[in-house]
């Protein structure tokens, strides 16, 4: 009832002025927008411009759901080797990036050469540096991945799907080959990513060793993650420990373990490492300790312990066909309920939404790895 | 006019008994030996013993030349991952082992069920922790690589051939796809490894960047690696500084570093693999520094820098026929001159040599990298 795609003057008049002011057709969309690198709570701005009904190429659409991730942040603060585009298209006073990478969209008008998508179709992000924390956005169909407009599908699962569910999916997928009754071994077993790698390993018949950080709870967690389909799940302290050779090889009946997945660096991640069989893959995706990873020389040389690194941006870019495949596919494990969310936290967006709001959820997410994701919901 | 194979009595009465006794064929040999792990100086033994006429598949053979390796001493010390057999074979009072890898041997005699060996004929070891300080060893033919008995060919080259040049060889060939006009990155690019390295780059039409430490007398040591074929040679300081990437662009015409070969470890290495193209390989065969390798994480997932490592004893024991062919072509450059030996240091064994003169020379040889290659030559 809030759309205002190519209506008339009188409908769009009868329409809400304070929702969204909406004369000959325009929206007003808001945007978490930056024109300098910098802390958010710092640089984000929250701006209001109006959207136009789409026009030729164009794709006009508005917001369901963005969540924000730990590379969100990075980018805002300039770390990040994604650079958006800053620009003057929404009519900011200086040039300026739009904020946020993830998201799902519905859309609400199509020009007239647009033939692959029709309003009320939803799609999500076919690339990085979309700019995802805004209420509407003008796009092209070069842009947006169309995926089913399946109710059992919600919004916050079809806005995650994209990084973590599709980072843990070719981790598992394209380092090793790997077959039913293999083990894999992870820390951050609780992140986004880790969960999803958990869940896929179960669906596809992989064993897997989970690391965490001790924390209070640390037994709930454990149990939490077993829910999940984590074969085992140990602290870093647990990994460390000499005796954990024998509880491992008790468990895997001495099968070797062949791919180590990492988002932590620094000394667990060696611990991690050690327990790799020989011609092991260690594939690198985080570094949530800020550390590097630290590889003694033995370990390459007499091991043949191999260390990649892996962008889920350069391999959608790389690879769209198989992306959509792999969309589909997960999407086929949420419907049935086989794959589970993680823990989020919404914050509503709507016209009336300080931009105070926004900023307490960034903040939220910054602190502290392990706590709920936080998503932006948009109503309206 | 020493050698004592089969021969009758008479004849084994006749050679002289002060250079090895020989009595029914009988002939005393001796080896570095040591019953258990420790400094070389400490473990080693030369213990004399009888080798008899080589019987049934045996092969006996004498060493003509056996170089030092830093593996070598590592294996003494215990600390290297291929470890040689203890036995009483050669009448030892404990277990013993015969140190050193890496040697030629000529053939002496040969059992009567040996078809692919005759007297005369040169070989080098077919695996590592053959036993090669030694002046007599006892083996059999699949231990033995038989190699052209071409007077062009000295037995210090044939002695030194199959760790360096062969380690140098494999890296350049089986870690990304090199074409003419390639560049690869070294450092230690003043060890045999390194040298090697340059001079099959130069006979395959890559281009090299090569790292060594500064020291007395570097500019020199630049000259003799540019003379073997080096690009570029500098310092690890003169690497690490920011004016290099101008210098590295304008050599290689902007053209991406994708393979670097690494011996050395710690903030040296660090600073090699930021000249690596996106997607660039990292090999490591040694850690003469004694520093584990720390890699940035940004490196391997923004970049897709790929680390391994690499062991030419578990290759050579994977592809013995590829090794055959390696060593014929290797022995093609050397007799054309267009592959040089390493700097080297002999140190002449016969049967009146002490010990202390053989020690003398291990510990040149662990004494600074960047010296001259110590090696046993054998006499009489």
């Amino acid at each position: 009832m809030n759309r205002t795609f190519g209506r008339s003057l009188t409908a769009a008049l009868r329409s809400s002025p304070r929702r969204h002011l909406s004369l000959f057709g325009y929206t007003q969309a808001k945007a978490l927008v930056y024109s300098k690198y910098g802390k958010p709570q710092d640089v984000l701005r929250l701006h209001q411009h109006p959207i136009s009904p789409a026009y030729g190429d164009e794709i006009t659409v508005k917001f369901l759901a963005a969540p924000i991730n730990p590379a969100d942040i990075n980018q805002i603060e300039g770390v990040y080797p994604a650079k958006p585009p800053f620009t003057t298209a929404l009519s900011t006073p200086e040039p300026s990036a739009v904020a946020g990478n993830e998201g799902v969209v519905e859309v609400l008008s199509t020009g007239s050469n647009v033939k692959d998508f029709q309003p009320g179709d939803r799609a999500i992000m076919r690339h990085t540096s979309f700019g995802t924390w805004r209420t509407h956005a003008s796009a092209s169909s070069a842009n947006l991945l169309k995926i089913p407009s399946d109710p059992s599908i919600t919004a916050i699962q079809a806005a995650t799907i994209s990084v973590n569910p599709c980072t843990a999916y070719r981790m598992l997928k394209d380092f090793t080959p790997m077959q039913k009754g293999d083990w894999f071994i992870q820390n951050g077993a609780n992140s986004g990513v880790g969960r999803s790698a958990i869940q896929l390993g179960r669906l596809w018949g992989l064993k897997s060793v989970n690391v965490i950080r001790n924390r209070p709870g640390v037994e709930e967690l454990k149990e939490e993650l077993k829910m999940l389909g984590a074969d085992m799940v140990v602290t870093e302290e647990e990994l460390a420990n000499r005796s954990f050779w024998g509880e491992l090889d008790e468990k895997t009946g001495g099968k070797r373990v062949m791919l180590g997945l990492n988002c932590v660096g620094g000394k667990p991640t060696t611990d991690l490492v050690r327990r790799l069989g020989y011609g092991g893959n260690l594939v690198t995706y985080g570094a949530m300790s800020y550390q590097p990873i630290t590889i003694p020389t033995g370990l390459l040389i007499f091991k043949d312990i191999r260390f990649r690194g892996f962008w889920v941006s350069t391999w959608s870019d790389k690879h769209p066909d198989e992306k959509q495949a792999m969309i589909d596919e997960l999407f086929g494990y949420i419907k049935t309920g086989e794959f589970k969310d993680v823990p989020i936290q919404e914050t509503m967006w709507n016209s009336d939404t300080k931009v105070e709001e926004l900023k307490a959820a960034i903040e939220r997410s910054s602190k502290g790895f392990g706590g709920k994701k936080q998503i932006f919901v948009f109503e309206g």
